[in-house]
């Protein structure tokens, strides 16, 4: 109950082999599910799309799983609910993210900069939560679901798999990957990402020109990967062969400007204060 | 329908003059309201907070208003549904903002950085909501409420006034205000604003050991009004009157940092590129 959205999404998103507490179903979802998806559409909306019913939304979506054993749970379970919610993304407005939720997410902006899948409605209803399903009534599962990993793969990746590779197939023009290159625990590109198994895979050769790659580098923190080595020219290969361009920068300058909001003491960032005072005229 | 947040705390929170087209109470305004105060508590909660029941909460707020003429309300009418709903705030956590929205919001980072009254539960779950009563079954208007300055202003600014200062009375230690610098329609530091009517006077100056103002210059636009001139000097003499320290600063490093994220072009923001390209093996 005191996770927050990051540490659930690192849960559900980041990585498939964390091993995490369990915890059953997030009291209150069926309140919380309709509340997200009306203010979604009737106060967030980030850009145009078609609006949903969500009442028949949360029926779909607890028909999904509602009654059933939480392990047996396949994709095909999700594919109404899914497919329901998902509407197009604007042209050069799709971002994915693996290892970089934080960043990603104050970058995106709640989707007014660029969208993530967190900021679809699909996404932005489910962020977060926990359920699961049982045989006995009421159906749901709310003091025990088996932890991330408890499940076979098919089964844990189910929901989010299947969201993540009909986001990404909705996308067009340029994409946004923002991945992280200085984590010594994960490489910045892992074949067992979500972006590689789900996301990759569904972009389609004809809609999306470019796959823009961001490669995030904690201020003051040695650069572990960049675009010239590592996990990156992996990367590039797989994105070709897939028959999309390709460019990759490590920590371009809006992102750089992002991580100096909490650094600005650090080396990098403080240039930009002797440079303020300096030129002071130049602003009017 | 179509309002964003942006918009729609606009008009609630920064003008109190703004004339806005008259729109009925948001559509599922209940299901919205605990499902915000549900995901809130269950999934957010940026800080830790006594936690409180949301069907209450959602009865007390719906005692407030229903059922009554909308122009006959008064800050006594909420007095309930707010003291219920606001906590306390960790010491210098406060964060206040006037003619700043979007830059304030992307700083505060919803209350993980710092808090703003949108981050508290209260602002979370009003944030952007219409709602108005009236006598006639079922005591809620959901086909027009009066324009934002429809009603006398002690009716039209009951709520967020006394949201605003309760909060503001909950304050300690540093606290910072965002005010904008670059708008040619009001003054940096207005008299008329909330922070000014409700906030500033409800600081504790016990409690409250600075007030940190940060003035928001738009990136390539001239300085209208800077810490030294236009009516920054008022405002630190009433913060002074007041009997608490005051400090100011144009453009702190962590704003620019996130103003130049939209503006990594701009001749302030491009003099990171040249020191990054040029310094590259500081990383590592």
């Amino acid at each position: 109950m005191g996770y927050n959205i990051q540490v659930l999404c690192f849960m559900f998103l980041v990585s498939m082999e964390a091993s995490v507490l369990a915890t059953g179903t997030t009291p209150g979802i069926q309140d919380i599910f309709l509340g997200r998806c009306l203010a979604y559409q009737e106060l967030l909306k980030p850009y145009p799309q078609t609006e949903v019913n969500c009442k028949t939304l949360w029926s779909t979506f607890n028909t999904s799983f509602a009654g059933k054993e939480p392990c047996s749970l396949t994709t095909k379970d999700y594919s109404d609910f899914i497919e329901m919610s998902l509407t197009s993304i604007p042209e050069d407005k799709a971002m994915f993210w693996s290892g970089t939720y934080r960043v990603a997410h104050d970058y995106s902006e709640s989707g007014k900069r660029f969208i993530t899948l967190e900021d679809t409605l699909l996404g932005y209803i489910m962020n977060g939560l926990t359920w699961c399903g049982q045989k006995a009534p009421p159906g749901i599962n709310y003091q025990s679901c088996p932890p991330y990993n408890g499940c076979p793969e098919t089964a844990s990746t189910a929901f989010w798999g299947k969201a993540s590779s009909q986001f990404a197939s909705q996308a067009k023009g340029t994409v946004i990957i923002l991945l992280d290159g200085s984590n010594p625990a994960r490489p910045a590109y892992s074949t067992e990402s979500y972006f590689a198994k789900f996301e990759l895979p569904s972009l389609s050769p004809t809609e999306v020109k470019m796959v823009d790659v961001y490669v995030v580098h904690d201020i003051n923190k040695p650069y572990r990967e960049t675009c010239e080595n590592g996990t990156l020219p992996t990367l590039q290969q797989a994105i070709k062969d897939h028959g999309i361009d390709y460019r990759c920068q490590d920590n371009p300058q809006s992102i750089l400007h992002l991580l100096c909001v909490d650094s600005p003491g650090s080396v990098l960032c403080r240039m930009m204060k002797r440079f303020h005072r300096n030129n002071i005229t130049i602003f009017g």
